[in-house]
């Protein structure tokens, strides 16, 4: 069952009941580490000229919402709305902005604005660029009745994808279906260390792009479910001696997870010339033996979630795939609720917020 | 002065002068770690079917044959005959070999041997192949009359190349060489870190390639001379206030010393999509920080000397490019000056040995 969803009736806020652009928006806010958000009413001020506005229907609740909300990685701007797998419709377009229209179905990620200028936006690597602006940081996320995106960085849905589960691809499937995309080759073998919000949807993207995928997992009970991912292989990654046994047979190693890991013995499962890429924001340095890299021409990477083009692609082979994310929804209002199963580890394997102000 | 090399005249070994295969060989043998070598008479048994025989003209002394020397990397085998950037004329064919002529010029490198026939092998990547044999490890190298190398390792000269300086592009240039062939894109801006034996050649090359380069030493004596080799801007590797202003401005950086370094200023120098290639074998781990990969998507990587395709390259581009290692010559009866001069630091920039046994 590699696209088995628990869905739930989809609840779509009409557009009409939006408030229109410079009214008042509500929204969770954060207004402290690791306290209670509360409903707030905003004014969003005027639109800017290459902005849109979303009416937020669904928004997936992802780990780094956690980690921004806590203030983890020291960058969190409070007051702080978090939110940032938005899906919903278009209510306002600034007067600059390109190819989307009123009432179209959009997703916004991780990103929701860069300069459009710098070399990098215009190499196509925006996600690159040195202003990028992260969704939930310095702006207004996506717990909210409506989220704010430069034109660039709101997303139309294909119409196949069931739009109501679809939140998690924006940051969760783009991070993960960016390296398949950077690195990938063709019959190539893939590994996915933690089957979790990120992991599972990389073990679809690779099986779904004709890789032979090994998932690796702390949980002996997703072994079953990872293979129904399209798994082909699973290894408890306390499996030391399984992990030897497969030792230089993956050529692209995805790790999503965000704590340390037997580094040499992950390491050591690359073949020549593969690659290992972290996405997984693990706060202790890697320590990297130069003489394993060097003696099978292995390299190290990451990457901050995925470019436009990336996300748009990602989104079109998700839809003619049917791959969705697996998720459990939550009414918004009970966001408290869904950030401790998220935190306990039991989010199997997305929560999506359901959006009820 | 780009090209610069210190040369003397070339004492060619005539052909007919060369043992007939079988016959003994004379080589400078370690016993023991960190003793001086003596010459010996050697009887090198029968020339397997697969293997030429080259008498050695000049041999390159690399850093990596102080290490097997000492055992730093506990790889070396006793008795040990060191020497892996050789030059000499063929003076003896196995039935098998393919290619080659008697009386021809070659070089053979850091190895010497490769199964031919696994994966790697077969898609050209012979230096990968599991079972890649070093010429200076559980095999007799080439500080000697004569050295023996599977046929596919040992390459034919350039006739344009000054035989006598060319042996360190053997190992030392075909190593630095590899990661330009491998990762270099047009236009790029390339950083090497340590202007010694690897490093000179690697500044050269990247010049000839048309990038610009940034080199990095610890020795300010060298700035002038890195200069010379074609690198537009010098820093002091000390200079933590230098390479802080050169942050994420290089493609692609290539390690070539092998001790510890401010590896977090390092990684920073690398612009978005660059990379860190070590090719120095730095014995301690080196910490990686995840973020500091992640926002501008940056890889590290290293690789083991290079294929057999890459140094026919490599040797043709030099050629062409009139790109010669500058070299001091010692007769290879004062191999153990050589040594010392070597482990002092001293050696300008690539020590070459005479064979004149």
């Amino acid at each position: 069952m590699p696209n088995t969803t628990l869905t739930q009736e989809s609840k779509v806020v009409p557009v009409g009941s939006s408030p229109s652009a410079g009214a008042g928006y509500r929204a969770w806010v954060a207004r402290a580490p690791k306290q209670p958000m509360t409903v707030e009413n905003i004014n969003p001020g005027p639109l800017g000229p290459e902005e849109v506005e979303v009416a937020v229907e669904y928004c997936g609740l992802c780990h780094s919402d956690l980690s921004v909300l806590n203030n983890d990685w020291g960058i969190t701007q409070y007051p702080a709305v978090l939110g940032h797998e938005a899906i919903g419709r278009i209510t306002a377009l600034g007067s600059s902005a390109k190819g989307l229209s009123i009432g179209q179905r959009v997703g916004v990620g991780w990103a929701s604005d860069s300069c459009m200028h710098c070399f990098q936006c215009m190499s196509g690597s925006h996600n690159l660029c040195p202003e990028v602006r992260f969704t939930i940081v310095g702006h207004r996320g996506a717990f909210a009745s409506h989220v704010r995106s430069h034109w660039a960085w709101a997303f139309p849905l294909p119409e196949e994808l069931n739009h109501a589960d679809a939140g998690p691809l924006l940051c969760g499937g783009a991070t993960v279906f960016a390296p398949l995309a950077m690195y990938g080759k063709p019959a190539q073998r893939v590994g996915v260390v933690g089957i979790g919000g990120l992991g599972h949807l990389a073990v679809k993207f690779a099986a779904a792009l004709g890789s032979e995928v090994t998932a690796l997992t702390s949980s002996e009970r997703k072994f079953e479910e990872a293979r129904g991912f399209g798994a082909k292989r699973v290894v408890a990654t306390s499996d030391s001696a399984g992990i030897q046994k497969m030792a230089g047979q993956l050529d692209l190693l995805i790790s999503t997870v965000n704590v340390a890991l037997d580094w040499e013995a992950i390491i050591g499962l690359l073949a020549p010339n593969g690659r290992l890429h972290v996405v997984g924001a693990v706060p202790a340095a890697i320590p990297v033996s130069v003489f394993s890299l060097m003696m099978k021409q292995r390299s190290i990477s990451s990457s901050p979630s995925a470019s436009p083009a990336v996300i748009r692609t990602m989104l079109d082979f998700a839809a003619r795939h049917n791959i969705a994310p697996q998720t459990e929804h939550f009414p918004m209002s009970r966001i408290h609720d869904a950030l401790a199963r998220l935190q306990a580890g039991k989010a199997h394997y997305r929560i999506v917020l359901d959006a009820d102000f």
